[in-house]
C-alpha cells in the first residue's frame, strides 16, 4: 500500500557560501550551512501556497509521511497530509531541521569548514533569529517569497513568532501552538537542572566527548526523564499509570517497580543516541534567552505587519501554560496584531500539540483554510 | 544574650538490644538502633504534655533553638519555643532524626553490629511503620505513654498519619501539614528521576561509594536542584528571581547566568556533604510505597481511635497539593475520624510549612492549644 503522500525524502541544501556568510546575532559567522528539509505537495505556479512547519526542541525535518525503508511516520503526520488540516493536496509544505540541531542541519557536531573538525563546544550560542535566518534563506532558495502560513508548536511556535518579528512581510498566517513569548522562571529552572545533569556528567568532557569516544548518556537520560514529566500533565500520568507496580502487597524494591518508573526509563533510554548533547544544550539555552518583545525592533516590525495570528494553548499544559499564551496574545494585540486565541481542553499536557485533541485539528484547519 | 530555650543539645539513645531487635515490616531485623533526638521544655509530672515533632525528608533532630557553637537555629524554630505555637513553656517537645537518615539515627552509613562495617546498600528497605516503631520506643524510653500531640510537615506529616494507624491510642492530636496519604504518579516520577541521577552517577559504585572514598555528588546535586523546584511554587520563583541575569541585552552564555540558575546551583552545592545518598534513596523510596489506607489494619485501628486530626494544605503547594490533603481527609472521615481541615493561602509552595504564612501558626496554636 502506498502512503497517500508517496514516500518522502529528506533533502539537503547548502546555504551561505563562504563569501556570503550567515551573520549570527552574537556577531559570529557561519558559512556553508547545511539544512536538512522535506517538502510535501506542490508549489503553485505563483508560489502562494507554501506553509512552513517549525519543529520542537528535539524534532527534525521528517514531519510527515514515510521515508523509504522506515516504519515510523513523521512526527506531525496526523496534521500534515492529503485531506489533513495542513492539506498537501492544496499546500506546498516545507519542514526543515533547525540550526544547532543534530538531524541534518548544521549544529555543534557538524564540521567547521575553517578547521575541518567538528565545532563541538565552540559552536556559537544561537539566538532564535539565527534559526529563522537559515530557514528564510532556505525558503527563498525554494522560490518562495511569502509564506501562506508558518506553523509550529512549542519551540516551533516560538520560531514562528520570531519569524514574524524579523520579517513581518513574509508570513500571511502565523499558527503558534503551546508556546510562550518568554520562558518563565520555572521553565529556566528546569532547563538549568537539565544542563547541570549533562554538563556535570564526567563523560561530557567539557563538550569534547566525541573526541574522547564517549557520550554523556547518564546526563542526557536524566535530562530527558525530567523533561518528559514536564511534557505531560499530572492527570495524564495518573490515568495512564496510577500506582501500578510489579511487586505486590508490602514488597518493595529500590530498582524501578512502579509502571511510571519503567515508562520514564524507557523514555530516557530511547533518547540516547537519537539526540546530541551539545545540540540539546544549544537549543535549551536559546529558549531561555528567547524574548522577542524585549527587542526594540519588534514593535516597529509588528506595527507594519498584516500577519494574522492563531494562538492555541491547552488547559493541562504546565510547561507552556495558557497564561503564557495569553501574555503573548496581549503583547501582540498591544502592537495592533490580529490574534485568534483559544485555550483547548486536553488531558495530555504539553504533548497535546502533537496529538488529536477535540477541536484542535479543526481549529488549525479552519484558520489555515 | 541567652536564647529563650537556652542552648539545646542533641542526645543519643540506643534502643532495641540484641535480644530484642527491631523487626521491620520487610522481615529484616535491626538491633542496637541509635536515635539522635532533642527535647525542649519539661515533661509534666503526669507525663501528659509531650509533643513529638516529625521532620521532613532531609531534616534532622535539631528542630529548635541553638546548639552550642552553632549559628543556625533549628529548622522549625519559628514554630517551637517559648510562647510559640508549640510552646515550650507548656509542652515537652521531642524531635528525633528518623530511621534510615544520616543525622545521628541508624541509617545506611551506620555500622552493622553484625559485621562491624557500614550497612551501605545492604541496609534494608524501610516502611513508614519502621520509622514510627523506632520513635515509639524512644518516646517510651523517655517515660511518655501517650502523646499530647504529634506534629509533622511533608514526610513528617505522613509519619504522624502512620503513627496513628499503628498506635491510635498513643496520640491525642495529630497535626498533618502539607502531606499526602499516597504519593501521586507525578510524585513518584520525580522520585525516580532523582534516583536515576544518583544511582547512575559513576561515583555511586553500586552504593559502595564510601568504601571507594568517593561520593555521587553530581547525582545528588541534580536530584536536589530538581527537588527544589518542586518545593517552591512557579509564582514564588517568578517573584523572587524573574528573568534577572548577569549578562545584558543580547549577550548570552552557557554557564549559569539567570539568578534562578545561581540559586539552584547554590541549593545543590549546599546539599553535598550535608546529606548521604543512600539515606536519600532509602527515604525517597519509603515515600513512594507509603500507602497506609491500603493496609487492612488501618481501618481497624482508626475505628477505635479517639485521635483528632488537624490537616492543613497550602494553595500553591504542587508537590503535596490540596487535592492530596483532601483525599486524606476523606479517607480519615470515612473511618469516623474527626478532622479539622483547611487550605491556607501562601505563595511559597510546599516550603510554606516551614515559613510563617498568614493564619498558619495561629491555626496550629489553636489546635494544639
Amino acid at each position: 500500500m502506498t502512503h497517500p503522500l508517496g514516500y518522502v525524502e529528506t533533502q539537503r541544501a547548502v546555504l551561505f557560501a563562504e563569501g556570503d556568510p550567515l551573520r549570527l546575532r552574537s556577531g559570529a559567522e557561519l558559512h556553508d550551512v547545511e539544512v536538512a528539509y522535506e517538502t510535501y505537495g506542490e508549489l503553485s505556479p505563483t508560489g502562494d501556497n507554501a506553509i512552513f512547519v517549525c519543529h520542537a526542541l528535539t524534532g527534525d525535518a521528517h514531519a510527515a509521511g514515510l521515508r523509504m525503508g522506515e516504519k515510523r511516520r513523521g512526527w506531525w503526520d496526523n496534521m500534515i497530509g492529503r485531506g489533513k488540516p495542513i492539506d498537501t493536496d492544496r499546500f506546498f509544505v516545507i519542514s526543515a531541521n533547525l540550526l544547532g540541531g543534530c538531524s541534518g542541519t548544521t549544529g555543534p557536531q557538524s564540521n567547521d569548514p575553517a578547521t575541518g573538525r567538528a565545532y563541538g563546544p565552540d559552536f556559537p550560542l544561537l539566538h532564535m533569529s539565527d534559526v529563522v535566518a537559515v530557514h528564510r534563506r532556505l525558503v527563498a532558495s525554494l522560490g518562495v517569497q511569502r509564506l501562506y502560513a508558518a506553523v509550529g508548536g512549542s519551540l516551533g511556535g516560538m520560531q514562528v513568532l520570531q519569524w514574524v518579528c524579523d520579517a513581518p512581510e513574509q508570513i500571511e498566517r502565523a499558527v503558534v501552538i503551546a508556546a510562550s513569548s518568554q520562558l518563565s522562571t520555572e521553565n529556566i529552572a528546569f532547563s538549568t537542572v537539565a544542563r547541570q545533569a549533562i554538563m556535570g556528567d564526567p563523560d561530557y568532557r567539557e563538550g569534547r566527548y566525541r573526541e574522547h569516544g564517549v557520550r554523556p548518556d547518564q546526563g542526557m537520560k536524566v535530562a530527558r526523564m525530567m523533561a518528559h514529566i514536564t511534557y505531560v500533565s499530572p492527570e495524564a500520568l495518573a490515568t495512564k499509570f496510577g500506582r501500578r507496580r510489579t511487586t505486590v502487597g508490602e514488597q518493595m524494591e529500590m530498582a524501578p517497580d512502579f509502571e511510571v518508573e519503567h515508562y520514564l526509563q524507557h523514555q530516557g533510554d530511547a533518547f540516547l543516541g537519537r539526540f546530541d548533547a551539545l545540540s540539546y544544550l544549544a537549543l535549551s539555552r536559546l529558549l531561555d534567552y528567547f524574548d522577542p518583545f524585549a527587542d526594540a525592533a519588534t514593535a516597529e516590525a509588528l506595527a507594519r505587519t498584516s500577519t494574522r495570528f492563531q494562538v492555541t494553548s491547552f488547559d493541562s499544559d504546565w510547561r507552556f501554560s495558557t497564561a503564557q499564551s495569553q501574555r503573548m496574545v496581549e503583547q501582540l494585540r498591544a502592537h495592533g496584531v490580529a490574534v485568534d486565541f483559544a485555550e483547548l481542553s486536553s488531558p495530555h499536557g504539553h504533548d497535546s500539540f502533537l496529538l488529536e485533541s477535540p477541536g484542535y485539528h479543526d481549529r488549525v484547519r479552519s484558520f489555515v483554510g
